[in-house]
């Protein structure tokens, strides 16, 4: 693979046992979800927004607006830090201290470059929209020029990336075990509610397939097949 | 209230329309989560991590672990972005540039504080767990100074916050309405699965009526009171 993925800067500190810097187990992440934190310094303070995101590749594709005014260096380049997080559960312990989450976690530390030529933006929105509901791309009216100019897409390539995950039951002391407590894990899942049509949709047209079926796990979110 | 709440720093700039300063509007969705991205500035580049915290008037405290390094200054003191996100639905457009997501979302800028005191310490961890899991301190086992000693817990105070919602349907183009294509909003909602004792749990300690009714709603997260 071409991508480095761990040097001191990067290296888990805290639970390093939860870490990896397998590109598959970073890639896995990244495809199970569609939203992330976004992080650059501003002034020198740091700034934290969330926004969509599609993996292509060996690269980030990140959606914004030229009015976030993210990225004020002329070159349109910029320092990121890209975390995405996914929350699986409670971790319920008998010990306060042995509470946990269960989640799964990338940290990305790279470099954005704003995509400036109407035709790779506009396939780069087109694998992000896919991303968040495989087929919707083919079945919607594509951007215009204009519309280009008001949205912008940075690729985020990356020199250092880890994954952190934690799943299982808490792990409490031994001496606590006897402890009249319960313990164990509260899962948490996301779940796709019905789709509520807007008061313009026509009587005979229904809502597609790859909407009416979709979950988390059967979006572009769910794909791990390394595209 | 003792917070200003908005600076030209602040200033959402990317659909203002979506924008608030409103305390109850920021604390309310503050209150509805417990895993927000802390953002700091590192050796000059942005670093952004998932971490438990909760709302404690006004202040917030942010979970962390001594090894994870956040803070280098020996002053324990270090400026913040805290963005806490909240994912309500996909928004799907007739057109590809319409389309959007439901979300509720808080970004904060302020100072981290480190707590060094056991007992503000102590305290503090309960107000976490407590709004995890409203009811959970109470019947846990209360951490130890050694354990302290594992555990950061931070103060954050802000000078700036500013609240962003997204909800609705789709705002497609006029021009667009008579496209035959399906539009509308795709609700994701997140739900607890059913409780998993851990090995341990002795067959006649059965889980507390606080995780037996445990929701997102009718946790501390769930809380809107205003304490």
């Amino acid at each position: 693979m071409a991508r480095p993925t761990v040097d001191a800067q990067i290296r888990v500190r805290r639970h390093p046992e939860r870490a990896s810097y397998d590109t598959g187990d970073i890639d896995a992440i990244l495809d199970a979800g569609f939203i992330c934190h976004l992080a650059v310094v501003r002034d020198g303070r740091p700034v934290v927004i969330p926004t969509l995101y599609a993996r292509d590749g060996d690269r980030l594709l990140v959606h914004g607006s030229p009015a976030a005014g993210m990225f004020r260096d002329a070159a349109r380049i910029a320092d990121v830090c890209v975390t995405v997080t996914h929350v699986d559960g409670l971790v319920l312990a008998r010990s306060a201290f042995s509470h946990s989450i269960n989640y799964r976690s990338v940290v990305i530390h790279g470099t954005a470059r704003q995509i400036t030529d109407d035709g790779e933006k506009t396939e780069a929105l087109g694998v992000i929209v896919d991303h968040v509901a495989r087929g919707q791309w083919d079945t919607v009216r594509r951007p215009t020029p204009e519309e280009l100019r008001q949205t912008d897409v940075w690729s985020v390539t990356w020199t250092e990336a880890s994954a952190k995950v934690r799943s299982g039951p808490p792990k409490d002391d031994e001496a606590d075990l006897d402890l009249p407590i319960w313990a164990g894990v509260l899962p948490l899942v996301t779940t796709a509610g019905a789709l509520i049509p807007d008061q313009f949709v026509a009587p005979d047209v229904a809502p597609p397939d790859h909407l009416l079926s979709w979950s988390p796990a059967s979006s572009g979110a769910g794909d791990t097949s390394g595209k």
